[in-house]
């Protein structure tokens, strides 16, 4: 079934075809296939859909496809949809929609249900609270893998997933933990707190969303517990939720690491005026400080006015010591962010970026020294100049870029922002003040 | 259990107590305090882990002490440890280890499961074919749910996941799927193949490994089929391993916007050589390209030497274009590799771009007219050249950043390529010839 098949079917009114080979699809493909129809059509064939898939599919329509759907839906038919959405997914759908419509949703959710909804949207965006479902199964120490089994199968159906069941006291505190499979294996009559793992790894409901990917990358689970401060477990977490919290990290890191403020938004779907707007703080920010490279250079024009060809270097200088502090600066900001680098390495990596930069930057000056030497018919004093600068540059914009990263961490400030376009802004004053330096004392200005 | 007391249980031999309370950790944290402690004490304790413990710690060691503790066993127990691995891993363990090592594996690897080995091999790197397992549940449509789930207690513990499971025809092709949670809440006398789902989402052994991650993404699933040539199910992935790639992929192209080669080494184990030549190549390609402005300047040194103070605002303009041009690059860059933009959409992303670069522009251009107008002292004029500059400055930057990444894709290179350090050398080029136009014609020169 693609778009084509199912706009043929359509028009020719096949309805119990077309919701027969729909439902022979997965819902995000569903999902996908009915927001390229008019939001009437779409409606109609949203209604054909069984009850179960239906909210499935609705799950994952985009917050636009799920605005208009709400505002055309019956009563009855929203109410079914929110009775039957999983938790964390109502949770996203409540924070995206206008005042209107979560007023419309919050009518149909049971009383005890709009308090957690409340206490849930009062979880720190990016928190682990925030991510989490409560739709969880909950067994007690005591009960046989049997009974633990038929427990299962009678309420599996509603739950997020069935493969990591957690086993709590009647105060909920977390008590332990025991796979479906370590279910599936055992004796019918052995009981859950012999089998079940008492070493529980867990998260707090407070927890940096970052933190918790770090955890599921670290042993590779499908679901992690989420308790609150009095070790009360509250939601669990799994594993396709954080796989998007990965991706949208390292998106945001893509983007202060290009001087951005952090949108979670895609781009085709951001007004450009928003667009605009994270970009241009940074940009000012970073044009101002320019001015300190401007004052440098006026205070040298003496030595530029006699020699003016030192001018025609300045943007490779400049240029290659922004180039190689952005290499440093974006490996150490990766380490730190996938904790492959810690504190404790400052040193470690520092005499490492000293060494490497004394490498490259002895290449390049060699390089460059001849290049310019011999094509751009330069004396050998200037290419001198030129190539002395460049590699210490080099070194200079390897040491601030590694260095600047970790002081940031240090500090607490995001790493993420201490790349490219800050590093190469600093390098950029430091470059130039030896450029002179050394022009006057080669060339003897 | 940390470090500490690991140490502390070792220097007063109390080893029944450290054995017990070692069990009691998560393999990932036995194999990192393992890894701490002098190979000689590490091989003391591993050998005391149950056996298969031992393997699942041994398979989260790094490639060093994997190679030291290889080097140091009897050749009885690297038979049960190889024996033991699940495929993946042991594959992956093979890739990293000297020749002398693989062959002593291969010797303890049965006939069948050494050609199988090979066959892994032989994939090419990245693709779904290396990083699958062969371990899956292989269930037939005729059986029972009964039997199945049977034949899951007899052979479960030996298979990567058993929440998924396949069902596979007497030519091994794929006819169907069926999740444990399916089979634990299905009655034990329906047939498999009434509860299987048809609509099966697969991968191809060749297939890249970053669209598998994309359809992990996409679904969701914790487990997805890898097919051959002649849709016959040769392995599968699950999502843990999916995880890795994801981050891999993400810091590939950090390190290629950064204008590196990219490299999957941890920044820390990598050799200061090493890093050098992955940083050097481009360094040197970007400072020779840098030729250009160069040439550029020289030929307009009259220019400079009757107003040098022009000079002075070289930097501010090519280092807010760079920035300009990586913000756009950036976006495109990622919007692209997480599927959020596609080669349709191209002219709708210049459309944007434009209306968005004229907006930034324009501020840039009015707040850097009065802080050089009356910070810096320069005449009008001079202030009307620069900022006039800048704002044509910032609109090619963002035009020219968001057409390259796109254009690469087009051309099936790597978008990645087309990120802040090549896009600054453009840009750089290009302002400068603006400038001294703009100069030659707002200054009458």
């Amino acid at each position: 079934m693609n778009e084509r098949r199912l706009k043929e079917l359509i028009q020719q009114k096949r309805y119990v075809t077309l919701k027969k080979e729909l439902e022979e699809l997965n819902q995000v493909d569903i999902a996908e296939l009915l927001e390229e129809l008019d939001v009437h059509t779409a409606l109609l064939i949203f209604r054909m859909l069984s009850k179960d898939l239906a909210v499935e599919v609705f799950a994952h329509f985009s917050v636009e496809h799920q605005r208009n759907i709400i505002a055309k839906v019956t009563d009855k038919e929203l109410k079914d949809i929110v009775e039957e959405l999983f938790f964390d997914d109502m949770i996203d759908i409540i924070e995206e929609m206008p005042a209107n419509i979560v007023k419309k949703i919050l009518k149909h959710a049971k009383e005890e249900e709009r308090s957690l909804i409340n206490q849930f949207l009062k979880y720190p965006p990016e928190s682990a609270g925030s991510i989490m479902t409560i739709e969880y199964v909950d067994l007690k120490k005591h009960m046989t893998v049997g009974d633990a089994l038929r427990h299962i199968k009678r309420t599996g159906l509603d739950k997020e997933t069935v493969y990591t069941c957690y086993v709590t006291d009647k105060n909920r505190k977390l008590e332990g933990i025991v796979s479906l499979r370590k279910l599936v294996i055992s004796d019918e009559d052995k009981s859950i707190e012999e089998i079940m793992n008492k070493d529980v790894i867990y998260v707090t409901t407070h927890d940096d969303q970052e933190t918790v990917a770090n955890v599921f990358k670290r042993y590779g689970f499908l679901a992690l517990p989420v308790v609150d401060k009095e070790e009360r477990l509250t939601g669990i977490i799994t594993v396709d939720d954080i796989m998007d919290v990965i991706d949208q990290e390292a998106t945001e890191d893509f983007q202060k690491m290009a001087a951005m403020a952090p949108s979670e938004e895609r781009y085709l779907d951001t007004s450009i005026l928003n667009l605009a707007k994270h970009r241009i703080v940074w940009l000012l920010v970073l044009m101002i400080s320019a001015t300190f490279t401007g004052r440098i250079i006026r205070k040298y024009e003496d030595v530029l006015q006699s020699i003016v060809v030192l001018t025609a270097f300045i943007p490779m200088l400049m240029d290659t010591g922004g180039n190689s502090g952005s290499q440093s600066s974006t490996l150490i900001i990766r380490g730190l962010a996938l904790g492959e680098i810690e504190l404790k390495d400052a040193g470690r990596v520092l005499w490492k970026e000293f060494r490497i930069s004394t490498i490259v930057g002895l290449i390049l000056a060699i390089v460059n020294f001849f290049r310019i030497y011999l094509f751009d018919t330069v004396g050998p004093m200037v290419a001198l100049t030129v190539s002395f600068t460049l590699f210490l540059t080099v070194i200079i914009a390897k040491v601030v870029g590694s260095l600047l990263p970790i002081a940031a961490k240090r500090l607490d400030i995001d790493p993420a922002i201490m790349a490219g376009p800050l590093i190469t802004t600093v390098v950029d004053a430091l470059s130039l003040i030896l450029y002179f330096k050394i022009a006057s004392w080669i060339l003897g200005i």
